[in-house]
């Protein structure tokens, strides 16, 4: 892995922010190719609903101590199921971004179709298609827990979306992938 | 005005969250009385999402550092209009309650209902009835603006709904009151 002198490596974390799960997912880039740095989830427990959200602020302030991010991008919303939801899922979102700002950092947002085509080829896939190419482009050993491939997804959007970032991996791992969805 | 030793005069701030203009209300109450501390409207310039969400967030952390609250109340949603309009409260109801949590605060919630029978004695009442009685309680010179007259207005409500509080105030200042929504 190359890295060049004075230039910081750049680390994305991404972010799919929900009311009860929100999933993260860091991942650095070596010269145009994306490494796996840490993802999770956090998980708002049944309390007051802003204790939830100060659970959502601690936990993404502790990913971004701990991970130092760069850059961080998360999921467009272009229309929620429906009122409740939207409400539900816009809190969520609030503290999470809230936080992200409040730590100095820029948010770049891609809408769902964006960052299945992205990691799949595929803007329809489904989040078991997800899961296995983002397991496959960053070679990890283990399949990640849903929200927390998500926001890997997320992750890794925004690092195609960069200039001049080189998509091969991408190709190169769906290659590799077989079955039904195969592209 | 009556204050019992060694019992801390109780503060209470009222937060009425919005994507654009977040209003907020600061009461203290003297014994029963409620009494005017501040009121105002934190405005989000034309930025990105997460500086906006930023700005609601400071905004009310600089009010909650000045004004000391030791109790919050906020509008419960039941309903919002649509899933678009339901997002963009969610996110800023988000940052509003986060920053509270943040500041070891609880939150009180109260329907939209309830707050205008509170104030106003009529559980249909519109903005400016409740800008109206908000004026008479707490004995304003000028009317509010109609944001921060909600703020105050969700205060007021945390207020009576406080045990053996007693609501001659509310009730004093309707008699006060007069034209078409005199109760």
């Amino acid at each position: 892995m190359e890295e060049r002198q004075g230039v910081l490596p750049r680390r994305i974390l991404g972010i799919d922010p929900g009311s009860r799960i929100t999933g993260y997912g860091v991942i650095e880039l070596c010269g145009t190719q994306p490494a796996y740095v840490a993802s999770g989830c956090i998980r708002a427990s049944d309390t007051a609903l802003e204790q939830r959200l100060a659970q959502i602020y601690a936990g993404l302030a502790e990913v971004i101590g701990l991970h130092r991010p760069t850059e961080v991008s998360v999921e467009r919303v272009f229309m929620a199921k429906n009122a409740d939801s939207a409400l539900k899922l816009g809190q969520a979102r609030g503290a999470a971004l809230v936080c992200v700002a409040n730590h100095g950092l820029v948010i770049a947002e891609y809408a769902a179709r964006q960052i299945k085509q992205a990691v799949t080829g595929k803007g329809g896939a489904d989040k078991t298609q997800v899961q296995h190419m983002v397991t496959a482009i960053l070679k990890l050993s283990a399949t990640p827990q849903a929200d927390a491939a998500d926001a890997l997804a997320i992750a890794l959007t925004h690092a195609y979306a960069g200039q001049g970032f080189d998509t091969s991996a991408t190709r190169t791992a769906r290659r590799r992938t077989s079955g039904r969805w195969r592209l």
